[in-house]
């Protein structure tokens, strides 16, 4: 069922791009990547062969690689694979394209590099009916991406156990997916997704200072509210304006918006006409 | 040079125990234990055949796989495993035995487990003439463990990127390693090691209600300075506690304890006598 396709990236010469059957093990047990979670992704969408998001995909993966002190991906490399991925995958209205690049088998150097296509779940009925959500404590304050750099926020990594235990949390209390909070109180990102919301005519999403992920699909969502009218800002939000907004969205690459129509039990308001033709934004290739 | 070995842990039926070998690819590219980090770790030591501190080993794997929603480890076919890639293995001096247990293949539910033996690198110099550390801030206040379990402190975790990050860090830093401090001022752990303090007849370590792991050497350490007539105690320990201290320790299983000589550029008293006399008793087995 899936495609991964395993450029060897040693980045001192255009590295060899080969198919390879995922169903079969790839990965030493002497690779950084699963010793330490010490590499980073991107998981792209590709609707009709279409990759609409591809650019800013690569741009914040070269960001990562950077944050993480690992070589800088070659576009180049990435867009090749990502079109053998894509080309090698039987047809299917979405798939998922991930992107991996690791620290490679420790002492050698050599990073490790691969790129996996897979059908996705339907996420549909999310976003017609929304999702419950509870606010969980990322534990870190809103600055620690300019005081602590070495805490790696903002870096899309493979050290994503604390996500996986955060909605772990979100299912024990009943709910779907998680906001993750700032030790003093701001609105940060879901585990896999960005937070955007309404009020009136203003779009707003938290900023990347306060050591989120620039969310590719949050951009492409701005740039539809941009075109309707609406003024586009990433301000620091509170979980006040969380419950006070006219509609609250997790935008990510391959659910893209989902409506969050409940927080920590409560309801909030939610807006399906305006989530539907969002929705069909994101669907499309960017036109540029 | 490797020799791992890897119990197929199903949970539900006594796993069967393989031999494999460690240069060819065991690890699915759609496992867990690569794309997120999910999954937990231990590395023990064996010397001359021992492994002294196994049980205390295999109780925080156990702690580890609790934190983390993972099915519990059956210690008897851990046992087994580390038994095997001892015997399996060149003998050497001290061989370090890597335990590993994933969350498996996304989807299957079942959990992926190896065991993995290596020689280590020789740490006698670090013991003798001690390693330069930088305090970083860990980004969480001391009492995250309590308050947001999600963050999943004191489990021993493959999600170890921001340690990686930490020890760059300290290189461009001209520094050896890190200790890590909460954002409300404690002293924590180093990225992998317990740190140990000496006031006087005192030794101290940070307790581990602050988010840090329960050291297996810095347990053992205790039990040496205890026979020696030294008061130990698990305290909250502060940057001027280290800075007053008349010797600081990193204590970890392979690398042992090993004296700190100098913090942020500036030198600590170290006591060498001590430090051998401390080291020479962790090579050996516990008398049980």
């Amino acid at each position: 069922m899936n495609s991964p396709v395993l450029p060897r990236d040693d980045s001192s010469s255009r590295p060899a791009i080969e198919i390879a059957d995922p169903t079969t093990p790839h990965v030493s047990v002497l690779d950084l990547g699963v010793t330490r979670g010490d590499g980073i992704f991107e998981t792209i969408m590709v609707t009709r062969g279409d990759a609409p998001a591809i650019d800013a995909h690569l741009a914040r993966f070269a960001s990562s690689a950077a944050l993480l002190d690992l070589p800088e991906p070659d576009p180049a490399v990435w867009r090749e694979a990502v079109a053998l991925a894509m080309s090698s995958h039987p047809t299917v209205d979405v798939l998922a394209v991930k992107l991996v690049l690791t620290r490679g088998v420790e002492g050698t150097g050599v990073p490790t590099a691969w790129a996996l296509a897979m059908p996705t779940k339907d996420f549909s009925a999310d976003r017609e009916t929304g999702i419950r959500v509870v606010a969980l404590d990322r534990g870190y304050r809103h600055d620690v991406a300019q005081t602590s750099p070495w805490l790696l926020q903002g870096a899309k990594t493979l050290s994503y156990a604390i996500n996986s235990a955060a909605l772990r949390e979100a299912g024990r209390r009943g709910a779907d997916d998680v906001i993750f909070t700032s030790s003093d109180g701001f609105v940060l990102e879901a585990p896999t997704a960005s937070v955007l919301l309404r009020h009136g005519d203003r779009i707003l999403t938290p900023p990347t200072e306060h050591g989120i992920l620039h969310g590719t699909t949050q951009r492409r969502a701005f740039e539809f509210f941009a075109a309707r009218g609406y003024v586009t800002r990433a301000l620091p939000v509170t979980r006040i304006d969380l419950e006070r907004a006219d509609a609250v969205w997790l935008a990510s690459s391959i659910r893209q918006a989902v409506p969050v129509v409940e927080l920590d039990g409560r309801p909030l308001q939610h807006d399906l006409e305006l989530t539907r033709a969002l929705n069909a934004h994101l669907s499309l290739r960017d036109r540029d």
